[in-house]
């Protein structure tokens, strides 16, 4: 494998600074699953923990690496999800956090992040244009700005799920695609350490940049995003990232919004799992494509559970 | 402490007969439910395993032992989780497994039995005429009963849960009470461990012969049990399990069915967990007593997530 800007001792070595609270999450085979998919399912959840996502992992990284010199400052944009994480393991060490939403991110996740004593600050625009307020923020501020998926502990720290996946045999795991630091940070553990695996990535067709750009081996911006899976809905990939994903990365799938939300709705009622959009890409790739998964062993990451619950009902038709 | 019938070096030497997808489960502040209940509030989360409830670990130490002696045949009486988690580790060992089972019990729970290649056999009465005829049946056929909370591996490996909780400072942890396996087993690692801890027993109004039990300190049976709350709906208590219960709970508790609904829809609102009524008994409990647990650090244990999803979908009253 050509080398990506991931380093395994260094991710090994992450563990040592995670909150034991977000490391060996549970990996099980979800039969009740099987029948609908048609082939062996693992899940690898990420959502019982007190932030309720994978991000935990990489901002117990970045924070613990700031606190070694004392008190300071940060600030993130964020989908919802790393701003939550960052809030939580920056309060437990005295960082000042402050992270960057668009307005339109589910209330829950912006309600989060201010119940974590974080200042929120909040954008007209969508995640793109949070990246820019806070990259300003950083500049005019004069504090450190964490960038997801190219500030390299963010992947670091989403690489251990990939050693905790790699001691029990799978055919292939299935990782959703937003910024790429899950993507590229497991893809690389998985790579390096179980590389009869295959790695394969999923975006919603509706914020499909990353994965045009994996295809055409090239940064592939789009004008707008349009999907319920906001924790995955970037426009402009990283190059650094992309160069990453390309090494790692067997392929890059799109799916529908229907699947994702059959996907949402199968783990509801057949694994008794609440998820978010985002977390349910995998299962929504499986439903589009059982073919290419028939009688294999499929790992899916299950990495996140902040959802509107209004919204959550109408998905999964909780009206009985 | 007074001797219970349990050991913790025999707890301590069940972990390494029982498959670690069913240890070290997730534990961790949910501080989302806190603003509701006016506690600290701590998950120890049951269900994120291949049978989705703590079952396992009890049925690993009776699997275990016995296939050590080449395959073998096993029967038990179940309310459903257990006989689940006796078909699983029974499958994985080559040994025969009956489950008795009252037709009234879920039907997922039901299914989930079949599905593991275990025998089912149906009663026309509730939980205690299974317990009849699976006893009947290991006479008649010689194989080993496996009665739950009265044979000492289904306390052993609940009790595992205790160790796992120990580590980090609480002061009460609430567990759900049916036939006492799990309340004995975490019970004596509390008291052994964190004895400055208050172990509090949990039960439905609707079906409440151990805990009045407890209170009266000697065996009250009751007539009939009602309650959704199918885990822990027996009515006849086992007084070695009662003996043990003495030694080891502070207090033990009545719910009502309100309390356990409100307690699963506060679950799946605000913590975003899908569990089975039993599940939601410590919930219920810090409903119902807020005073005694204001500003306490309550742990409560999600023991299983076995449900009726039509049942669950009424539950947590859902029409967005």
């Amino acid at each position: 494998m050509q080398e990506t800007r991931l380093d395994t001792a260094r991710i090994r070595a992450a563990r040592w600074v995670i909150d034991p609270v977000f490391l060996d999450t549970p990996l099980y085979r979800c039969e009740t699953l099987e029948p609908n998919l048609g082939c062996a399912v693992s899940i690898k959840l990420e959502t019982a923990n007190p932030v309720r996502s994978f991000k935990g992992r990489g901002t117990e990284v970045i924070a613990g690496r700031l606190a070694e010199h004392g008190p300071s400052a940060v600030v993130c944009a964020s989908a919802g999800n790393l701003g939550q994480a960052l809030a939580w393991s920056g309060r437990r060490r005295g960082l000042d956090v402050t992270v960057v939403a668009s307005r339109f991110a589910p209330a829950t996740k912006l309600d989060r992040i201010r119940a974590l004593d974080a200042r929120l600050v909040l954008v007209d625009g969508d995640f793109e244009a949070a990246r820019e307020r806070a990259a300003a923020i950083a500049r005019h501020d004069g504090v450190r700005l964490v960038e997801d998926s190219l500030d390299i502990e963010t992947c670091e720290g989403a690489a251990t799920i990939g050693l905790e996946l790699v001691n029990t045999p799978f055919d292939a795991v299935l990782i959703a695609l937003g910024g790429g630091a899950m993507a590229t940070g497991v893809g690389h553990v998985v790579k390096a350490l179980a590389p009869g695996a295959e790695v394969i990535c999923v975006q919603p067709l509706g914020a499909p940049a990353m994965t045009r750009s994996w295809h055409r081996r090239r940064v592939v911006t789009t004008d707008s995003a349009d999907t319920i899976a906001d924790g995955v809905a970037g426009r402009r990939p990283i190059p650094a990232v992309l160069d990453d994903l390309l090494l790692v990365a067997d392929d890059a799938v799109l799916v529908r919004e229907a699947s994702i939300i059959a996907g949402m709705r199968m783990l509801f009622d057949h694994a008794g799992l609440v998820v978010e959009p985002s977390a349910a890409l995998g299962v929504a790739a499986m439903l589009e494509d059982r073919d290419r998964f028939a009688g294999r062993h499929v790992v899916t990451i299950v990495c996140g559970g902040n959802v509107d619950m209004d919204a959550y009902r109408r998905w999964v038709g909780t009206a009985a």
